[in-house]
Formats: structure tokens, C-alpha cells, sequence
């Protein structure tokens, strides 16, 4: 037994796949561990870079009695179908991210993405089928119904 | 024999070291590969966050005969600055960030860092003494010297 403090959440995530879950990783296997970073990597740096300020102008902001900077918002919009036209073309190849495989590449969207639910943009994904169908299967899965629901009290727009 | 195409610099050097350096992830080991996330993303989303825009604004852009919009540099000075306090604060405790061994984690600092030297903020670490012995440190490792070299055509004044 030994005690570990842990900081930034997808470094903890990634510590909870290795520990009960390492297949959501692909460790073993070059390329599709490969990929599932690939898209780890796509998840923070590009689609969460461009969602999270649309959340926190629409949703946190307002919370404190803040008002939402509409340029912002607009600005990350657009950012963000950038990223959407890629996600759709590589969902149209495959049926997750990283591959024909369930990984943490998709798991890591699901907390920010819920959030995109209660903002005026909660149709955003109906322009990207592929992305859409992939976000309802992910929506579908107990564990995330689960997560999603232990945000309600926080988010009162059903996510 | 496979073929794999792979974007985003992070996901790259990751599979590098799966495949030639499995020792710079600390794989196997539960404690240590967390460690090891904790400051991979910290590098990411932390201090090469506040560090690029710097050398965006100082480098990159001049090259390109624009002019440098010295309020991002300061604010990003700010931010990094306080970044720098808690590698100070971690570095004081082991020889690298993630424990008493080298690791990816150390290594994806080089090429952002490399460049600060360039900018008129190449005495930054100064200030905080065990960052610089373990920047110095890194600096002097063979591989490194090797991988800043390729950069001097880049950047004129010598990193």
C-alpha cells in the first residue's frame, strides 16, 4: 500500500486506467497506445483549448453574476467547428477516436462536452453526424450517465 | 512492419520513448508513470503555456517583421514566474520532476526552454537556483546539446 498525492486531472485519470482499467490506454501495443495519445493530446490541446472558454463565459461567469463576453464566445466557436470537421472526418473512418476501440481519448471529452448541454450551443453537433452519433454512444454508456448526473445539482439545464 | 502517422509533438514523443526509451515513461511502475503524467502535464498546460506566447511574441513574430505586443509578455511573465516558484519549491526536493530520475517529463521542456535563452528574458532562472542546476543540468546532457545545435540556424543568437 502507499499513499500518492496527485495534481491535474487527466494525469489522474491516466493513473486510475493503468490501475483497473489499462485497456482504455492500449499499453502493450505501440500503435494503438500511439493513437490513443494522439487524440489525448487533440482532446486538450485543441477541442477542450476551445470549449472550456465558451463554458466559462456561459455558464461559470453567470454563476458569479458575471457577464459572458459574447467575442469570446464566438471567437472560441469558431475555433472549436474547426476541430469538429476534423472529428467528423476521422469519425466517419472509424467508430471512436483513437480507433474501432472504446479509450480514454473519448472518455476525457465527456466532462466539458456535458457542460456544452446547458449553454445556447447545446445543438452544436447536429451539423457533424459522425460526431453526433459518437457523442450519443458515449451518453448511452452507464458510467457516463453516472458522472453526468452527479453534475446536475451544479448545472440545473439537465446535461 | 507498420506504418503510423502521427500528429501532435507530445504523442510523438511518447510512442519515441515506448518504442527506443521505455525507461523515460517509468511504465510498470504505477507510482512513478503517475509522476511522470502529473508533470507532463503541468509542462503542457502550465509552464509551456505561459513560456510560448513569451517566445511568440519575442521571436517568432519579429522573424516575421511584426512587432512584439509587450502586455501579452508581461502577463505572461507573470503567470510563468509562478510556475517557475513551484518548480523551485518541487526541484528543491528531488533532482528531477518527477522523482530522483530523468524522465520525459524533464526532456519535454528542452525546446521551449531552449529558445527563452534568445529572448531578452534569457536570465530568468536566476532566480530560482534549483531550477537552473537542473536546467543547466539538462542542458549539458549530450542528447540535448545535439538537439539545440539543430536549432542555432533557427535562431541566431546561440541557445
Amino acid at each position: 500500500m502507499f499513499f500518492l498525492f496527485l495534481l491535474e486531472s487527466r494525469a489522474i485519470c491516466k493513473y486510475t486506467c493503468r490501475k483497473n482499467k489499462p485497456e482504455l490506454l492500449k499499453q502493450g501495443n505501440l500503435k494503438e497506445s500511439a493513437m490513443v495519445d494522439v487524440w489525448l493530446e487533440v482532446e486538450a490541446h485543441q477541442y477542450t483549448a476551445a470549449l472550456e472558454p465558451v463554458i466559462l463565459e456561459c455558464l461559470i461567469r453567470p454563476m458569479f453574476g458575471r457577464a459572458t463576453d459574447q467575442k469570446i464566445v464566438e471567437d472560441n466557436l469558431v475555433k472549436l467547428k474547426k476541430v469538429l470537421e476534423v472529428y467528423e472526418a476521422r469519425l466517419s473512418k472509424c467508430k471512436y477516436l483513437a480507433g474501432d476501440f472504446l479509450s480514454l481519448a473519448d472518455l476525457n471529452h465527456v466532462s466539458a462536452t456535458a457542460c456544452l448541454a446547458t449553454t445556447p450551443y447545446a445543438s452544436l453537433f447536429d451539423a457533424y453526424p459522425h460526431v453526433k452519433a459518437w457523442w450519443s454512444g458515449l451518453m448511452a454508456r452507464p458510467s457516463v450517465q453516472k458522472i453526468t448526473a452527479l453534475k446536475k445539482p451544479y448545472f440545473q439545464n439537465s446535461v
